[in-house]
């Protein structure tokens, strides 16, 4: 180790990103060191302003800076539906959309035994409680379609299968604009399964 | 933006680092808010104690938390070579290899006309008064074996021409450990053409 101890404990902090190895986060110490200062200060900046001021909003479980988040303070949204998606990146997706105006709750991530996410890293206890509350109608299941994402999704709806609720999943077929030739078997398996009279 | 104020603010400052682009940067606030506030709260006083702590070595131009950096100030190295080098990692990597005990001039990058990088970013009028000191017998040019690598070398060749100071660049060949079958041409051609008596 030639770089100055300050330099050594930012680069190994910078490997608690994810994704982030030795050889990226020596560039990446490098370049706010040498190229960007004003960038680094913005960082510690808003990594300090986002964790005293970022909590789960009680509702709905994404992230929120205000008890109950906008989205489910909002007196337009359906609240008789309940979308559950895994991370804020998915219900952002989803708003781009503009297809659904119904309440979400976020899991925060999905089941991942080798990674140590079980059911209780997940904030599924408090997704039971809101179903408990008995103003939902329906639960869209919108997890993943990844091996994870369906896990999750086929946890969830065992645990659910009792509740006096309507449980759906998002359709499963061909995406828009694609071609068959470039199909993957299992999406074409689903195309062929969930196929409908137009 | 369905993320609140201080979270988006946060996405974009981590894309404020190099090779960071918006899906990585919101699975990063993500990662951190979500996962490892600890991580978040290590990278945000590392960062900070850094950019108050780390300037550079007035003799060498590294990153140094002294005014004259721990290489600098030994009296074991040999202070009449200087080893030209563009970045720490590039000075880090000689130092492992426990090839050299030399002194060393650490440019800060390289010239790169496309990313407004010219001479007047590198430290380079800083290594011609070093060189003016004429405490030196040798200046090892050992920038990068890149296109932007070699221009610089050429640059500072041109530059020291008229110096009474011996001027070596790094030997160009086969690496150690490699096989012809994978070389590409440049190198086959340097091999050939550097070859040498055994």
């Amino acid at each position: 180790m030639t770089d100055p101890r300050s330099v050594e404990d930012l680069k190994q902090a910078l490997k608690r990103l994810p994704g982030i190895g030795p050889k990226t986060a020596q560039r990446m110490a490098f370049h706010l060191l040498e190229r960007d200062r004003e960038g680094a200060r913005l960082i510690e900046k808003t990594i300090g302003q986002a964790l005293s001021r970022v909590n789960h909003c009680k509702r709905c479980n994404n992230f929120s800076e205000t008890e109950v988040c906008a989205i489910c303070a909002s007196a337009s949204r359906q609240s008789e539906y309940l979308c559950v998606v895994e991370t804020p990146a998915d219900l952002e997706a989803i708003e781009q959309a503009g297809v659904y105006r119904g309440t979400y709750f976020v899991l925060m991530g999905h089941l991942s035994p080798l990674d140590d996410v079980g059911p209780e890293q997940l904030a599924i206890s408090e997704l039971m409680s809101r179903v408990a509350e008995n103003t939902i109608e329906e639960i869209i299941l919108a997890t993943n379609l990844t091996l994870e994402g369906q896990a999750t999704g086929d946890y969830l709806l065992e645990l659910l299968a009792d509740r006096p609720v309507r449980i759906t999943r998002l359709a499963r077929g061909m995406p828009m604009g694609s071609e068959l030739e470039y199909m993957d078997p299992g999406t074409l398996d689903q195309a062929f399964s969930n196929r409908s009279q137009p």
